[in-house]
């Protein structure tokens, strides 16, 4: 086993022993990498007290083996948690921690029903996610690499704006050049959106040509050696108007405002009403629809939610992204996003690409 | 509404109508998309005889609207499924039918406090996934264009394939020409594994050299206007040993074998067997770690399995994937996999890419 899997586990274990010196039965891919370094589509990883045993199927036999030393691996035919509950039905583990927000109901029975009465389940959400909430050095690092990676991509694709392209073969760019650079894939498609389809927060790409005298906005991220990256860009083709100019103004001092508030043991609500306070304060409120970032690492979405009512504290070592906007039905949409590592004594971003107002 | 929603959420009415006349909150993003158009990254949808409700966030407020006229559009903050249990508490339905497979366990807490005791819940599992696995010429005709597109790529990729070029280099070609032939992504990051690392039927690309006298599996997949397509193809790099064009043969002839027995009418297992039995036949059913396809749509894995045990019946309008393989530990894998569409006179592939035993 590597050295980082043995501590993470020591780190889990030290958790689990204030329910009853639980076992747990994780089942969410992204906490089973963090544990135990496999990466395969198809896992459950039970950590005992004194052993830790992957359960996954025929086609991730070698993989297992190769990526999980020191792991027991358990090749399963059919459903996993079937195979999983049939080995803790055999084995008579008493106390096993499970996670009511990573499984189905379905599941839930499947696993229930082959494990038998003799188990006691305790609904314990989050023990992984939280400590992976908290990044270690290792992380840091990959976390840097692929924002570093995010960064040098919109660098380059950005200048390859122009009227006429389509927003897909800017997609085409930014998923090429992530590629080449390293990353296994992107972290989330990636979104490039032109003209009114910029009000679309979470617009997909399409075949429409950019146009003159348009918003257009850029949101990409790579996943570089499994750490993700997150980033946000927004452009004018052309001249724009003094509106316009005030609006992106307006963003890029609601997220100044918000990385100046963030520093550990800030709340993360206290974050989001940085953004937002800047943004009502010029009647823009109603226009930033959604909240203020989240959490990122091995998902580009984890804890903490940079959001309304969110008390949750935020650690050092937590990586957050900071990413208020704007959205004009029918004109478009302004966004600006980076990446922040909390530290003690503040906000370290981790995207670097400039933010000065572009038209092109 | 579009004509095509309205239909299907007809053919849906009338499943529902065997559960006490259920209404249905759908919560499959999928399943969503299929019954009104709406392609956010969040929502739920409920069916009542006589209206439709799709609930979202403030993300895809201008989204849904353009997406799924006629359709009753809620926007909340906070958790989904609290907002659709408070509509169900306030508007008193009865009987609610939801998929234990789709509800997670905290979910399900969460929907079932909001919506209070009055509702008589009914877990019903696939009934959307029941319609999609029967496509309509709408969707056939979209399921041909992906897979046009992922053969026509594949054709051009894999001439690319030669000693010193990365694994990384060849994924980015695949995502790069998918998106500039239109796909707004791929159905899933492609495979490329060359020399040992292809015995991993599951492997992500690496910044590993193609290596000569190498075996290359280069498994890709689109998705153009929603629609997934998955396609697999593998060369050997130099002149082949005589094992090596035996295994390959071996699999070519496993899924001929599997494609001459689709038809409108047989079993899952039985096309699994008649891949399965010639690859035992020849002391290779070991090293054949895994089923022999899936469906696929709008989703890349769609019900039917094409496994062991699968008494499900294929009907004609199924779109499957015939992928049979052997995997070599420390040696290397092969995989052909083609799409079939399934009709009452036999296999009707989609897919289109040559499959001679190619020495590059």
């Amino acid at each position: 086993m590597q050295t980082i899997h043995a501590n993470r586990l020591k780190a889990l274990r030290r958790l689990l022993e204030s329910y009853r010196g639980s076992s747990l039965l994780e089942t969410h891919l992204p906490n089973i990498y963090y544990l135990s370094g496999f990466s395969g589509d198809s896992g459950a990883l039970l950590v005992e007290p004194a052993s830790a045993t992957l359960f996954t199927d025929g086609r991730f036999t070698i993989q297992a083996k190769q990526e999980s030393p020191g792991f027991r691996v358990k090749i399963h035919r059919g459903s996993l948690l079937q195979a999983a509950g049939e080995y803790l039905h055999k084995n008579g583990r008493a106390h096993i921690a499970v996670s009511p927000a990573r499984l189905t109901l379905a599941g839930w029975k499947t696993l229930m029903t082959a494990a038998g009465k003799s188990i006691k389940w305790a609904a314990v959400d989050g023990l992984v996610e939280g400590l992976r909430s908290v990044k270690d050095s290792f992380e840091i690092e990959r976390l840097r690499d692929s924002a570093r990676l995010a960064s040098a991509v919109m660098n380059e694709v950005i200048h390859l704006i122009r009227p006429g392209v389509t927003e897909l073969e800017i997609a085409a760019e930014v998923g090429y050049r992530m590629r080449r650079g390293g990353a296994s894939g992107e972290s989330f498609e990636a979104i490039v959106a032109a003209g009114p389809r910029s009000a679309l927060p979470h617009a997909r790409p399409t075949t429409r040509q950019i146009g003159k005298n348009e918003l257009v906005v850029l949101d990409l991220g790579a996943i570089l050696r499994h750490y993700c990256s997150d980033l946000t860009r927004t452009v004018y083709v052309g001249r724009a108007p003094a509106e316009v100019r005030e609006w992106y103004q307006a963003v890029l001092e609601a997220q100044a405002a918000a990385r100046h508030s963030v520093k550990a043991g800030v709340t993360a609500e206290a974050v989001d009403s940085a953004a937002r306070n800047v943004l009502q304060s010029k009647g823009l409120g109603r226009y930033f629809v959604h909240s203020t970032g989240h959490g990122l690492g091995l998902e580009i979405h984890e804890d903490p939610r940079i959001a309304r009512g969110q008390k949750t504290v935020l650690p050092a070592g937590c990586v957050i992204t900071l990413e208020p906007g704007v959205y004009r039905e029918r004109v478009g949409g302004i966004r600006i996003e980076d990446e922040a590592l909390v530290t003690d004594r503040g906000a370290e971003l981790l995207t670097t690409a400039p933010k000065e107002f572009l038209e092109l």
